[in-house]
């Protein structure tokens, strides 16, 4: 196969394609979202097959057991995956919505419509239920998309590509709105990240490095989560049981999140009526600590934070613990280290929980609050394509609303510019 | 001079500069726009003066008419820049208002925060007024500036740099929050343009060349503005009368300029009452047209228009005239050869201009108004850095609102999440 006649036929489909998801209605867009859902129930058997395959293959080329369990599409995930996108079914479409019209001393109208933004490139590693959440947000957004999946999930993807094609065959959409890449050469990703003439913007999902490389080399507008290195902050006008609980729960909720707290400031003044108290609720927990010298006074038996656990993303049991001396130090650390995702204070203090809420340059910031709680469910967008640790379009978790774009519609009655 | 290292110092002044940007006042953000005005006045005939050698050199290094036009700063033009700059301080601060709080299920309370981006580029040619248009935009959407201009303007932006400082050193902002390129040397655009640790967003003003070639080798975000090959479309159902002044003022209201219409077209049924009217009125104002066979077969003694003319943008009295079967016919010409920037439809019919204003794929449609009012000061917006014909981040007209983003805010009182 030529990879580079293959994608760009992929491309001009995808294009042709999204002039027609632009224009469909709400009506024919949930009508094939459900059909997708219909089509997936019973395919059931042969999904579950298929991945079954990538499974064997997998584990006869020695992926790790991670990789494997993340692969794996066990009964219990594929309905959940179809319960997902049913959920999406229910979410309001953001395509066409148009507001602040207003008039303008010219006597015009003028106003701004949200429109789809196209084609979206996505790229992800081994999970193959991002196809289908993928897929869904794309669609419900009104544009079409191209999806490049890990390799090892080629079967069960493709697969799944196929309910796709019939529930948008169904709803009377061109089945081209949504392609899945059929070729595991990596050449293929090149071509997906260079075309803009073909694709208006690439979400990438999955870890830091398929992320830095995607950016380094894209010639299209990249929406991307780099790390999640969060703090708490617990200012010396905390409440104590307030930030105890906020502090372990953002923690120790999951290890594994972006939005878990990485590192622990604790202002000098508090730090004996809280520090001891919550390391023993973090050692119940299994959390290794590591911290500066002061905190290493206060909590014993504690291994020291270097400068490199500062910048550290753990993804892990491991917490690093800093003592401050006020609320200007916690934030000048937290612009040198963070990596923009989320962060919180702790404080009883209407000053300076209002002046953390402006100094702190990340995508989000909250007060007395667990970090935890950064995540486009909780925010209330129905639904999440990933969170942007960028500051340009679309910034914290892009729900459908990221996937769109305004323009400005001008209603006159024969108005001609003086 | 070591151009490497001197584009560093600049990234890392205005890096430290945009956080004391980020958290000023917007009373000492008018202090400093203020300020600024009042030296640029106090030192008026130093600015004149140094406009004037640069025009000496410009003339002896041979500038064509055009570009000497454009480079001098005439006493009028200096006071009109002077006022230009008054009037920003006169629009709303966008940065720190706070839209769509409100309580989600869990209790806490998420809302959006505008903030600013941080660090803008600017790169320009010629017209030194637009080194105080960019300053003030910047300023007042609380983000530093490093502002590349022309190197022909060289000394009239260095007089107009000292200003800009004098007014931030008097306000009490870091002087380093509007740095202009001391050097001419072309290497400072490229380490510009490809530093994002220093510098979250490009805004090139200038001809396509320069933008093409910023945008092809930027490693930073560009909100770019490529060509606006703006349409007319005059439906079947069009009012005559509203149809030839609309499409007449779109045209001839100004030549130079992006959001002035390249292309006329015409539905078939209506085209014997409009077109020789029209014609005759283009002529009268000295457009030539250029027609497919069936406009020439209406309007005697035109050029044929080629498949050059419908992607062109003219700039120029020069008018490209097409016939259509119909509306569908319409919008599939626009799609395939605007670029994206301004189309307008002229109808009575409300189905169609509903139809219009969906399927057209530009940053601004109109309906029965003249393209000539895409424009960020008729769109209220007070004041434009460009007019963006991407679609993400921003789109149109781009204001204040354009040099900024939102992070999250949430407010809890101890919320952990479960």
């Amino acid at each position: 196969m030529d990879i580079q006649q293959y994608m760009q036929r992929l491309g001009e489909q995808a294009r042709t394609a999204s002039r027609a998801m632009a224009r469909a209605s709400s009506g024919d867009k949930d009508k094939a979202l459900a059909a997708i859902a219909t089509a997936l129930r019973s395919h059931r058997s042969a999904v579950l097959q298929a991945n079954q395959q990538d499974l064997d293959k997998g584990r006869e080329s020695g992926l790790d057991a991670a990789l494997l369990d993340r692969l794996e599409l066990t009964p219990a995930r594929f309905d959940a995956m179809v319960e997902g996108l049913e959920q999406i079914i229910g979410l309001a479409d953001p395509v066409g919505v148009i507001t602040d019209l207003a008039y303008r001393p010219s006597g015009i109208q003028v106003g701004k419509m949200r429109v789809p933004l196209g084609v979206i490139g996505i790229i992800y590693e081994s999970r193959p239920n991002v196809t289908i959440d993928a897929a869904a947000l794309c669609l419900k957004s009104g544009n079409a998309a191209i999806l490049r999946g890990g390799s090892e999930a080629i079967n069960a993807n493709q697969a799944i590509a196929e309910c796709i094609r019939v529930g948008l065959r169904e709803a009377g959409l061109p089945d081209t709105a949504v392609q899945v890449v059929e070729t595991t050469d990596r050449a293929a990703v090149g071509e997906l990240i260079t075309h803009p003439e073909y694709v208006d913007v690439i979400v990438p999902r999955g870890g830091k490095g398929l992320i830095e490389r995607i950016s380094n080399e894209a010639r299209v507008p990249v929406i991307k989560h780099l790390d999640g290195n969060c703090h708490t902050y617990i200012d010396d006008q905390a409440d104590i049981t307030k930030a105890i609980n906020v502090a372990y729960n953002a923690k120790t909720q999951r290890y594994g999140t972006c939005n878990t707290t990485e590192t622990l400031l604790v202002a000098n003044a508090i730090a004996q009526q809280v520090l001891p108290e919550l390391a023993a609720k973090y050692r119940g927990a299994g959390v290794e600590l590591r911290g500066c010298e002061q905190v290493r006074s206060i909590v014993e038996g504690i291994q020291e934070a270097t400068e490199a656990d500062w910048g550290e993303e753990y993804l892990a049991p491991i917490l690093a613990v800093k003592l401050v001396k006020d609320m200007d130090e916690a934030i000048d650390h937290i612009n040198r280290y963070s990596s923009g995702h989320t962060e919180a204070i702790v404080t009883e203090n209407y000053t300076r929980a209002r002046q953390f809420l402006t100094e702190v340059d990340s995508s989000s910031v909250m007060v007395n609050a667990s970090t935890r709680f950064a995540d486009g469910f909780e925010y209330g967008l129905g639904a999440e394509i990933g969170i942007s640790t960028d500051k340009i379009h679309a910034r914290g978790p892009v729900g459908l609303e990221g996937l769109t774009s305004q323009k400005w519609v001008v209603l006159g009655d024969g108005h001609i510019r003086q």
